[in-house]
């Protein structure tokens, strides 16, 4: 029997929740219609998305008018970025960081590219967004403020609110990426103050190839993908019944046990930080020691590259940064825009840890990464 | 016990096959890797999705290489269409039809507000589109013709062969959405002479919120969503597993029993035309009736409408056209392009069979549709 590698990638992907399995199987199953077919098959499907919306709401403490299903994150950060942008003609500035994920910092290229003028602020040496580089950056031009809301490599929380705050007092719209965050941090999206919130189903134990975008009452907005009017308009295509189905059931649960998720997550995340500051004479963490994500877990070993840790500790699959790079044997951008050498940069290891994670796989995969580093050194 | 209406409607959505889900689970059970993740959790769900991709290239002929997912037919119309205008700067010219779908229509209506030229070519009375309009209409300034493989709503098919032909002459690229005819009828890209071909999940018995597509060697394409590098940098966003191992079994099966259906279907969907010109004196085919999809009967009731001829019957799910335009009591502006009167063209009613549809079915279903006409005439 082969024993699979201890997983402590759950930045990367989450595994779907059997509950969620069990919701959506209906809906891959005899429940079938298409939405928007006006028979019995249609209207079932079609309540079935109704109800997800709601439990998604409730999640972000939003209504439930104001939630358009994706296909993930990826898909809502484009429409929000795409979307806001195209809305608003009149102002052609958007204002983000220089720590974002592709599916954002993408976009803002091609807005760049296309004739607007995008600011990249930076971060300090915990990672963390300078509030007063924005304060300087947004002005009366400004249409969109796009900042994360956790970096998914280094799990650092961003000052979203204080940016939101001085953002909109300029009129100008507020997103944040929190696929990273929903379902391990509690997110009001009114406290918050933002206009615009990207969540990805399968970074909360819901399926890939499902996403939701919270969007404002008011906020101007144009569809990306064009077509048919479902998601009044917003988003066509045949809603992907099962998927979202799934989707809100794993909201449902996130918002159930978040507290004690978190808690029990931030405990086995720092034995697994000890442990490793005791096997790894040297070891460095990344970023912000508090202000981070419960579950995540960026560090640099001494002395030789993450990748090199990683391929020694077969017993362990996590990654040197984001899923999106893997394979890339290059310094994460994000660690190197805190400051941080390359030659350092190059050491750092991203352990992400999830519901699945025991104290024992804690153990384990700290004697797995220490050992692997002894080898590794030069 | 209640009883399900009587299913035919499947141009607006299929049920997944048992197979297709048996498919699926493992990878909404324990196969939960991101197809980006360098560790084994994440080559097992890439070597998932690159099985699926060569089963999709197999039913259409070409090369896995040149198969894209994207969350559904939508949204392979909407890349194909801005993709391919947006590589193509120097030209600025579109061709298509007034018969397409909004996920064709919408995007070139995009393109015409940002400065395109669109030329929509008209049908003939049989619901073809008329192939000497396109001769005259693509020019060497002609970025992409893009013509629907067969109408969704009469299953009218076109001739795509022949248009290819002559645009590809003009050094223009053309796209078909094909999403009604994959899986009902054989499809070679190469014979088609396509560049692009969109196919939809739930049109072929796979889930809601998958698709394809096909592109060919050297087609210039540029992303519509942006982000990180999956799908060769065409179509970012994490791989949706579980959907596309589905879509590709749907494709494999399809394939396998691609005569034998269609020749089912076409003799089952021949006598429910058969029962209701012998109880609905009047009635009338829309569309050519033999050049069209096995699956498609497109009617008018004369004297009573769609709606009202459907809302009496009960025991029957379909539709007066297409499903992302239910619930609105107007004619079909595909039925209203072919030259058919206003008044008449309101007695449109489509249904569409599939392979779950009986002879039973198609008894009882005739019987209804009878019943209700007779109940609705003034």
């Amino acid at each position: 029997m082969t024993t699979r590698p201890i997983y402590l990638d759950y930045n990367a992907t989450t595994p779907l929740l059997p509950e969620v399995v069990d919701a959506m199987l209906p809906y891959l199953r005899e429940h079938f219609g298409n939405p928007s077919s006006g028979h019995s098959y249609g209207r079932q499907a079609q309540s079935a998305v109704e109800g997800a919306r709601e439990r998604v709401a409730a999640l972000l403490s939003c209504d439930s008018s104001e939630v358009l299903f994706t296909s993930g994150g990826t898909e809502a950060n484009n429409l929000a970025i795409r979307g806001v942008t195209e809305a608003r003609g009149d102002r052609r500035h958007v204002v983000t960081t220089v720590i974002e994920h592709p599916a954002t910092a993408q976009p803002c290229a091609w807005l760049e590219h296309h004739g607007w003028r995008v600011t990249r602020v930076g971060v300090d040496e915990a990672g963390r967004a300078r509030v007063d580089e924005f304060r300087s950056a947004v002005d009366s031009t400004t249409a969109l403020v796009t900042v994360m809301h956790s970096n998914n490599e280094t799990g650092v929380l961003q000052p979203v609110g204080e940016i939101a705050e001085l953002a909109r007092e300029l009129g100008a719209a507020v997103h944040t990426d929190a696929a990273q965050s929903v379902g391990k941090l509690p997110i009001d999206v009114r406290n918050l103050g933002v206009d615009l919130l990207s969540i990805a189903g399968h970074k909360l134990y819901a399926p890939k190839g499902v996403g939701a975008l919270y969007v404002r009452h008011g906020t101007p907005l144009r569809p990306l993908v064009l077509g048919a009017g479902h998601e009044r308009g917003l988003r066509p295509g045949t809603e992907n019944v099962a998927s979202i189905v799934g989707l809100g059931i794993a909201c449902e649960i996130a918002a159930r046990d978040l507290d004690a998720n978190a808690e029990r997550v931030r405990r086995l995340r720092d034995e697994l930080w000890e442990r490793l500051a005791a096997g790894v004479p040297g070891i460095q963490l990344n970023g912000h020691p508090s202000l981070r994500l419960p579950n995540t877990l960026s560090v640099r070993f001494p002395g030789a590259s993450g990748n090199a840790v990683l391929a020694g500790a077969t017993e362990v699959a996590a990654s040197t940064g984001s899923a999106c790079h893997a394979g890339h044997e290059r310094a994460s951008a994000v660690v190197l825009a805190m400051g941080i050498p390359l030659a350092e940069a190059l050491g750092t290891v991203r352990l992400t840890l999830g519901r699945g994670t025991t104290a024992m796989d804690v153990a384990s995969a700290a004697d797995a990464l220490a050992r692997s580093w002894r080898l590794a050194r030069p």
